[in-house]
């Protein structure tokens, strides 16, 4: 651990860099780093190489990295795609601790550039060097002027040092988000580029940066994500320095992961886990690049606010109505003022303004300019509200919009709640700018930073689920694909999910045995570990209610295993479980992700029709819960037209019971299928009626 | 109509203009009209009317209206609320065309002040003057100059008269897409505030911008649609002449609404309706302010292409990726470029390049800045492609921009294609804004712009449905609020709807015979105009097979009206339908919008997950079809899990046939509920099972 931070800090603080390919030109790519790192001052050490050169924008240029008189720290590979291995071999021969292949043409074009890219990172593995790229756009750090990063942004935008640091797999998503924050004044102190990630990955950089006590916000781009398990440790390390995360993960679509594989040769990742899991460690998804920045200058006033009640404020009623319209939308209540806010607002409002929230000051306000400041100390006093949202579609000559800002910044001050303006005159939010108070041009941005930023300190807040506690689990050995069913129920019973009662028989006596002891009416299925869909073959029989037809269903499921060829374990007499609504769980191993357990509606449509979420263990029965209210058929758990609500809490803790059991089963089994459960009536709890485990 | 058009010509281009209650004071209500007609150079006549002064900013004022020597053409009356009943009426007196009430407190606040406006309105009425307001910011027109509005923007985002026309219930929505069209250089005519809409409503006054053959493109913002029928009238004229409308309807979450009442006074529209009219009549719904002016540029291009295969091309492999994500989102196919066209591109672009869509030129563009011009002629030749997305996440030193712009719009002038560029430089976008192409800082705001731009041409390119033919349609005398179940299904049988095969039998022997003849299994229900919700009684019996159980259902249904003591229409004997899907029509009278038909999944939580879409009659088969496109269960239409197609035209049927009778009916019908509808497989139909139709 404390050898891997020395490497990447080796890469973000580097103290001397040498680059492969400097050129004299500063519009080329090995010229431009050489060109950065004078512009904006690095201290450290820079070593142009280049054989037919002396000199290199106006440095001493050397031959080769030997001709250097130490190991530099950092090493930029910026030569043709043939060169690049005998230069990794170098900087590995030469004790370099890091070094960046910008050059592009591995990885992402196929077989042969994936295996030239594997040799490269074994030899820096061998010699303890680590790698950035191929295909990566270098690296910047705005503190220490260590820019070795080629992007022709640093010549149009000038950079400034700050609290953000952008980690990027790509070169351009690194400096859109960039671009973007520098027109809104805010300083940037890291700028990185990974590209293939072949060795070093977004995720350790995002380490690494969030170990800089001056960080205070973190933007991630990705296109895979490939050691989830290093992004957990930065995001735990980030949310216990209260240092908020936004990822924007791309490559979800068809089009986009076609055109990912080819961009940075990104592996899928399925977008429904990256969902879970981002979830899961308070890292905020951004749909686009606009997302990654909309809500930055709120986390960088370093609020925390969990709460989601809103007031809005505005001299437009229709600002007042679309801000009410799109704040129901996201999920953000406007805030119940007391009768007594109500009561002093009225005092300063207009006779024709409500005083209820949305407070619409009305036009009025062009001739009664005080209302403003009036307003805002009322509703310091009431605790009902979270979050401020002020809205000024139009503002200017006749308005002391310089009072106006001075009275926001006086309450914000006060009572430490966010408040966000917005307008579409630059000149009128200006002032409110001044005074550090976040603007937005429009009121759907606002809204949406406020989303973000309070859904994100909720998200960090919760408490991480502990492991549940260890039970018995112990795969049958076997060789199938498949456990039976009646092994993978038993599994599933002793690892705490309410499996329904029944029989594995193999005589027909023991059939009706069985029957008797169960009560009838039951359920008789063929029972055999290469029958893994045995209602495709029809042996299965339901609503049995008669020792004949338990006996005759027996006969028929044992005659048809045979028929089959397939071993036979025996037959299954079950009671036929009853409850109000179908759900089905399931487990898998994700390839990236590991464990990952779905919880969702039943029935025949599941596929076509999906309405689930995922988890990712471990997880509490109040993750469950919560998961379960994003469903459609949330409204069922409830009930509805007349019917009683359903056993949630049964529902939630056999969703957890399979958490533990992928979690801690995960070197033997592959997937759990659990459909349906059928889930009574609150009290009544929920039945597993049917299971399928798959070995790994 | 001739009439009507003149008097909204009065408004939005008046030859001569009062203002009573005008003031020296610019930044008063009164005094900003004044101060405006001057500044925008107005040629008509300005009539100041204050009986307290000689001269109001340098104008001759008046003392009253009748002291003026004409009767000026508009009115806009800025006095205190009490007074202003008074102006209305002295308005009328003396011959004014139209007069804006820009006072607000009334039918906004409540009974009273509603109750003032109404006898407002009435004197006007009854004089043949039109009102504008109250509660009105005023309008402006920037061709003529006749600028009586009052808004500060005006002071501070000079004006440019251009092809936009803003038509706005609020002042505030009236100048927040006139701030940010301004900004993006885009010339602005009409910016109209309409207020309570009393008298003259957006609707109209979107018809009387739509007359104007120099007006390109008309935003619309409104609380509430009063009028849906001129509204119609104003999209006809625009979709004839080619001007596309945008309309954001806000108010329509329950805070929204109540911020809409106490706003404008509006009235609440059923948002799922206004959605089924905005789409009918090829109007593009906005979901804020951003969204309204969001595409301007591509309308006002004049380009009108209603294909969605979209191309992207960018030198950064990100902006590929995500721009993908993002089309896929919104239903804009990435375009399948020809075999020849990837060889082609192939030979232009870099090794490590794909030559698929989108197109990576990589960062390889700093080092070859030809590669953009080569590719867009290859692109040019290929017909797979409709729109064009060009991303510069980065560009500046070492790229030839210009170049870049003008290859643009050499392609775009060749092709007649809609192209879009974007980047977050604005000095990137510069030269491409200058020749005229749209340019946006984010892909997200790129693809909305497609999107809507596109889906709105589409829809305006639908050929309206034509109505269907006549057929009977006698609705049974009465005074019960329900036809019974048998009247009901009656009726829609002669209609055209697929109504089960069923018999109203008054005697167990009828019953017996209509089981013979219908074939078993049966279903017999009692029928009474008084049970609409028969099974909530109990009153029906399902898959009856036997002449004993129908006997003993019939006896059981008679027993059970005689018991409720309703009037007994006799019992029905109606055959089981099969089906593999239930889904659920019903039609009703909105009370804004006249008929409306839905059409969605069945089942008992139609209220609780509801899955529906709604048309407006007259509408078509492939109206129906494009509406069943959009339900959750849409998958299933084609068959999912082996199963056969479902027969959609057979719904389809049944739909059409629905709607053209409560088009029909409206007078004597106020309701049609149609469920289940019971849909077979492809080929073999649907089955209307059960029906209520309420009287008007």
């Amino acid at each position: 651990m404390g050898n891997r931070l020395d490497l990447l800090r080796s890469a973000i603080d580097p103290k001397s860099i040498a680059i492969l390919g400097a050129s004299d030109n500063r519009n080329k790519v090995g010229g431009r780093p050489v060109h950065f790192l004078k512009k904006f001052g690095y201290l450290g050490k820079i070593y142009p190489v280049n054989p037919n050169r002396a000199e290199i924008q106006g440095l001493k240029a050397y031959p080769n990295l030997a001709a250097i008189e130490e190991a530099p720290e950092l090493a930029i590979i910026a030569l043709a795609g043939k060169d690049t291995p005998e230069a990794v071999r170098a900087c590995a021969a030469r004790g370099v601790k890091c070094a960046v292949i910008v050059t592009s043409g591995f990885g992402e074009t196929g077989a042969v550039g994936k295996r030239i890219q594997e040799e490269m990172v074994a030899t820096a593995r061998k010699a303890g060097m680590r790698l950035i790229g191929p295909n990566s756009q270098g690296l910047a750090n705005f503190k220490t002027g260590a820019v070795g990063h080629f992007s022709t942004m640093f010549m149009e935008v000038p950079p400034t040092d700050g609290p953000v640091a952008i980690v990027s797999q790509s070169g351009g998503a690194s400096v859109m988000p960039y671009a973007l924050l520098r027109e809104r004044g805010i300083g940037v102190r890291y700028v990185i580029a990974s590209g293939n990630d072949a060795d070093i990955t977004v995720s350790e950089l995002a380490l690494a940066v969030a170990q800089d006590p001056e960080i205070k916000l973190i933007l991630l781009y990705t296109e895979t994500i490939k050691d989830p398990e290093v992004l957990a440790e930065a995001a735990a390390v980030a949310r216990k320095r209260g240092v908020p995360i936004i990822a924007l993960k791309s490559g979800h679509s068809s089009g986009g992961i076609a055109a990912a594989s080819s961009h940075t040769g990104a592996l899928v990742n399925e977008d429904g886990v990256v969902d879970a899991f981002l979830t899961k460690h308070g890292i905020a998804r951004a749909k686009d690049v606009h997302g990654l920045v909309n809500a930055a200058e709120l986390y960088l006033q370093g609020w925390k606010t969990t709460g989601r009640r809103l007031v809005v404020i505005s001299n437009s009623g229709a600002f007042c109505v679309m801000a009410a319209d799109g704040a129901e939308e996201r999920g953000l209540p406007l805030a119940q003022l007391s009768a007594e806010t109500v009561k002093r607002l009225r005092e300063v409002l207009p006779d024709f303004a409500t005083g209820t929230n949305p407070i619409d000051l009305t036009a009025a306000l062009l001739s009664n300019g005080k209302m403003f400041g009036s307003v805002l100390p009322i509703l310091a006093a009431d605790p009902a509200a979270d979050l401020f949202l002020i809205g000024f579609p139009v503002c200017g000559e006749g308005y002391d919009v310089e009072q106006f800002a001075r009275d926001t910044a006086a309450f914000t001050e006060e009572t430490g709640k966010p408040v966000v303006v917005t307008g579409p005159q630059a000149t009128v939010m200006a002032p409110f700018k001044a005074l550090g108070i976040p603007t937005f041009t429009n009121d759907t941005d606002a809204l949406r930073a406020l989303d973000q930023f309070s859904a994100l300190w909720q998200s960090a807040a919760r408490e991480p689920a502990a492991p549940s506690p260890q039970r018995g689990c112990r795969i049958p050995a076997g060789k199938s694909t498949f456990l039976s069913e009646a092994q993978s129920l038993v599994l599933l019973k002793e690892v705490g999910l309410p499996v329904v009662p029944h029989r594995l028989c193999h005589t027909a006596e023991e059939a009706l045995a069985a029957f008797k002891e169960l009560g009838g009416p039951v359920a008789v299925k063929a029972c055999s570990e290469a029958l893994p869909h045995k209602t495709e073959y029809g042996l299965i029989r339901l609503m049995l209610d008669s020792a004949d037809a338990v006996r005759e269903a027996f006969d028929f499921c044992m005659a048809g295993m045979k028929k089959l060829a397939v071993p036979i374990e025996g037959v299954i007499v079950a009671k036929m479980a009853a409850g109000r609504r179908e759900f089905a769980l399931g487990a898998k191993l994700d390839p990236v992700f590991g464990p990952v357990v779905m919880i969702g509606d039943g029935g025949k449509y599941i596929e076509a029709m999906p309405d689930f979420a995922l988890l990712i263990p471990p997880f509490s029965t109040a993750d469950v819960r919560e998961a379960l209210l994003k469903l459609r058929v949330a409204p069922l758990l409830k009930g509805v037209r007349g019917e009683p609500p359903l056993d949630v809490d049964a529902l939630a803790e056999a969703t957890v019971a399979l958490g533990s059991f992928i979690h801690r089963a995960a070197g033997q089994v592959s997937s759990v299928d659990v459909n349906p459960v059928l889930v009574a009536e609150k009290g009544k709890g929920a039945v597993v009626v049917d299971a399928l485990i798959e070995r790994a």
